[in-house]
């Protein structure tokens, strides 16, 4: 069953009908590309999930890695999968041709992505931590640093981790201990311990390149006393030969839920000398450069999570439409014959939601991405500020809509399947535990909703917010003529009329008592992407309905009218108890806030 | 962690003060305990859970049971919990002390299985199924067969199984195939497969007693048509002696996500000439005696499931009471030390979502019990009649209420601690996998959704779902002149309004077109669920409020300002939104319905 991934119908849809893709062309980055390129390329990247990452998912969660105290072996279709991605270039797709990339638009390797996401996200996790590290790299090291350790990052010797997280703190990283102490050769030597750090020991490649958090010594308390290191496994000369072992030591590795074919480890820097860093950047500004890399960051998890969504949605539906069981309602004679269970309105039901979740993530996703490039690459520069402004805004949302509801389309996989979606013997119970991880690492809703009502939606004085609200105001121009969307434009106007008010009253509350204002931030990052996925949706619709009055047939007309009906149970269904919640978040509802530790 | 089992002060305040055990001790039954007697006992099995199950509960799942093609091989310490419970007389406490067992009240046993839940749901899970196998044997099988079967399988030696599933059918029990053929000797001979048949094969009895659903040759087709059989893996002689092994194969185990120390079988009946099987009760009433034991068999199922709740609870509890991260919104100063994370609003809020489901989930499946209690040994008959129409009508909720929210708060519990709920290093990830079985098995929610719209409120022109209603209005009456609960009162008392219309609408629209009319059972199944368990709530703030006007002190007060916050959080947060699911409810909402299979 490995072989279903994704769903080429409904990625092209979301990148050429609902994203202008081909538009890109004309920006002078991508000149020399053409849409044939852009579709190769994504060939290219289903056919290496097809052959190097799906075959081996459950194996790699069978048979995960293991440490001997001397060094961590993986089966051996992880280095064959890493191979086959590098050699392909997609570890350096988004860099430029004279860095060796393939200068491809991020949208579209986004969408390439999500293709080694839904065949095997812990596979595919060597290469996402290697993609990150290579950016800060780029993005931040001296010239000499960038150009001993980016090449092999981007070829595929090296590989790369993001070392933030230490057994004393999570998501608090003010708080980090680990230490740098400077050396005189220009250089650090780095103490401490770094935890859950992802693909952080292998034999996968001839070195790994940590990007370390750590405190150089004396530098100020909190968030402002965090500097940037790399920490290469392997020292590396001037010439870029390989020399012995740094002081980095695997201390062990954590046994996950799910995603087990990424090593999540404990690491020990300086157990003896020191570990040898070299400053990224300037001192103490190792936070702010993470910051820049985290919207990336986040839309990478919340597309994995869409991926891990869309494949429990697709596994679930083949079976569906494959199991006989039972009759419907009224069917007396136990002779008829069984219907498949896609005909019972419950398995419906499971089957809608999760593609409202499934394809309501991807989408939103691939519309942050495309932020993402306008941000970069569009060509005046009001429109790249408007797209950064926006994305700063929506990452909250993008990061946890998909985390948080992909994680219930994988929980109603496994329902739907009933016995067989909890036996190992079929991929359901896989892709729940997989991705259960996603709502955790790069933040989670806690945090995200913190960062929205405290601080985004206050940027330059609400900037994003409005374009937000412009946007989806536009959409509901748009459907206004059209009799199909006018209704589910109606149901889009009011709950953007309940964010609207409940934004007003919270923002007041926050201004007048931040502890006790922020206290219900969760609840309105839920209420606020379930708003955006409903405009998400909205926008679906408009397009589908365009196609379908164009006279879209057969097929084609069922995956429109999928769209379209998929859009209505989401207005209807998803967006049902907006009110409630919005009016316990307007009232300042402080049941939370006044619960006392001593009453559990 | 393993020594965290529940709470022995929330099991009393169920057992005593929100329902009246020791008001059984005056029925004829119970004459010769007393008080002493219930604690005693629940202090056994707290000591055995503590000691025999605990210890080995992430051990199991780490080495789930293996199969060499000759037999099964379970973690040794799994024998050594069976014997404990068997020796303690748990496989026998509800039976009759003439019968070798204990004489308790059920709700007192249903405590103690709490216990064994809560400390290694797998492991327990052979004597649950024991039980419930000897009470259809001792409920429905002939003298001879019960004198032959029913002592072993009371004292330890035999266990025993349910095998109604094939690989061709799951929910829909009338489209069994296995076959009963009789045979000259008065027995019959069984062919076919079962699938999903827990505990199938072992080691860790003499003997397994099978209790088999299968269709006689030339029965009527349909749940009609199907017999009980009980197929021993062992022959046994007339004088209880073993024989030869029966002709039931283990044709292999299968592999699930949680619940992993309980084997999940394949059993092949008849590979050779037939197993031997005999007839319990009368032919072709199969069905009609496992219907008689489906409401124990689903408070069991949502009592562990509640169980596995209220773990998760207590140890995400505890660590967020331990674990520094962090300051509260507001403080600046990088120096201040970090807070415990139960300080942070939003793991409150998760907190309290855990507490409120663990909680109302426990008290259900104990009111539950009580029902079941009364239906068999109230003195009066009226009280007998009206609990079990009251407990049919339950049912439902009782099996699905604590299964979905259940999972959930296990999913919380997960988040919680965040990366580390994410590892097995923790036992929180593993109760979510157990935990994730209960809504599956004993009738999935879309199951039970069907059977309460279409069946049960039906029953008797509605007795029961009238009584509920009564039940719920007198907690009203009682709130109304408790400044406390008069709130709750209340909220209640709307949600009840909301349930009364909702269910006049969707039973005419069933009327009117049953396959319509069921298509949303499953969304009414949980609005009714809610309305139940915020019920429950009403009632523990009851209790809880009036211990508080008697002046409760110290601990014993935060206890119960536990309860009436968690109630009063029940209220506002999670009956919000009722009135919108009510509405698509009532307006007979047809997404799903009209959902076509091309359209996915």
């Amino acid at each position: 069953m490995t072989d279903k991934l994704l769903n080429e119908r409904e990625l092209s849809f979301q990148l050429y009908e609902m994203l202008d893709t081909e538009a890109l062309l004309q920006r002078p980055r991508y000149a020399e590309h053409d849409r044939a390129v852009f579709d190769a390329t994504l060939e290219t990247a289903r056919s290496i999930a097809a052959e190097y990452l799906a075959p081996h998912n459950h194996k790699g969660d069978a048979n995960e890695p293991t440490f001997d105290g001397e060094k961590v072996t993986l089966i051996p279709e992880t280095k064959a999968a890493w191979d086959a991605l590098a050699e392909a270039g997609f570890h350096a797709a988004h860099h430029d041709a004279e860095d060796g990339g393939l200068q491809l638009p991020e949208v579209v390797l986004r969408a390439c992505m999500a293709y080694f996401n839904a065949a095997n996200i812990a596979s595919a996790g060597y290469s996402f931590l290697t993609i990150g590290a290579a950016n800060l790299v780029k993005s931040f090291a001296s010239d000499a640093l960038r150009q001993r350790f980016l090449p092999p990052m981007l070829d595929g010797r090296y590989s790369g981790t993001m070392a933030l997280t230490e057994p004393g703190q999570g998501s608090a990283l003010g708080d980090i201990r680990t230490t740098a102490r400077p050396a005189t050769d220009g250089s650090y030597r780095v103490f401490g311990q770094k935890m859950f750090i992802s693909g952080g020991d292998h034999e996968l490649t001839d070195n790994i390149v940590h990007m370390v958090l750590a405190r150089i010594e004396g530098a100020p308390a909190g968030v402002k006393g965090i500097s940037l290191f790399l920490v290469p496994k392997f020292l590396v000369d001037q010439d870029g030969n390989l020399g012995p072992r740094n002081d980095v030591a695997l201390a062990g590795l954590l046994h996950k839920m799910g995603y087990r074919n990424t090593t999540s480890t404990v690491l020990s820097f300086g157990e003896k000398d020191g570990a040898v860093g070299y400053l990224v950047g300037e001192a103490n500004k190792g936070l702010a450069y993470m910051f820049q890399m985290m919207n990336e960051a986040r839309i990478g998890v919340a597309l994995g999570a869409s991926a891990l969504a869309y494949q429990s949605y697709i596994h679930a539906l083949d079976y569906a439409r494959e199991r006989p069981q039972g009759r419907l309602p009224g069917a007396k004679d136990p002779l008829s014959p069984q219907v498949r269970i896609v005909e019972h309105a419950d398995v419906r039901r499971m089957l809608l939601q999760q593609k409202t979740y499934a394809e309501g993530s991807l989408s939103l996703c691939l519309y942050a991405s495309s932020l993402f490039e306008d941000a970069h690459t569009a060509p005046d520069a009001a429109t790249r500020e408007d797209a950064a402004e926006l994305l700063d805004l929506l990452i909250p949302m993008v990061k946890s809509y998909p985390s948080k509801y992909g994680v219930i389309a994988s929980d109603l996989g496994i329902q739907v399947l009933g016995g067989s979606g909890y036996i190992r013997e079929y991929p359901l119970e896989q892709y729940y535990r997989d991705n259960r991880l996603n709502p955790i690492h790069e933040g989670t809703e806690g945090i995200h909703g913190l960062d929205l009502l405290g601080r985004k939606l206050g940027y330059h004085d609400g900037k994003g917010y409005r374009l937000f609200l412009a946007e989806a105001r536009a959409s509901l121009d748009r459907a206004a003529g059209d009799p199909t969307c006018a209704p589910l434009a109606a149901a889009l106007g009011d709950a953007l009329g309940i964010l609207e008010r409940v934004t007003r009253d919270l923002q007041a509350q926050v201004a007048a008592d931040a502890h006790l204002g922020l206290s219900n931030a969760t609840a309105y990052l839920d209420l606020f992407g379930r708003v955006v996925v409903g405009w998400i949706w909205l926008r679906q619709a408009l397009v589908a309905s365009r196609a379908l009055a164009g006279g879209a047939l057969g097929s084609e007309a069922d995956f429109y009218q999928g769209k379209v009906h998929a859009a209505r149970y989401f207005m209807d269904w998803e967006l049902a108890g907006l009110d409630s919640q919005a009016r316990l978040l307007s009232a300042g509802n402080r049941l939370c806030f006044d619960m006392q530790n001593a009453w559990f």
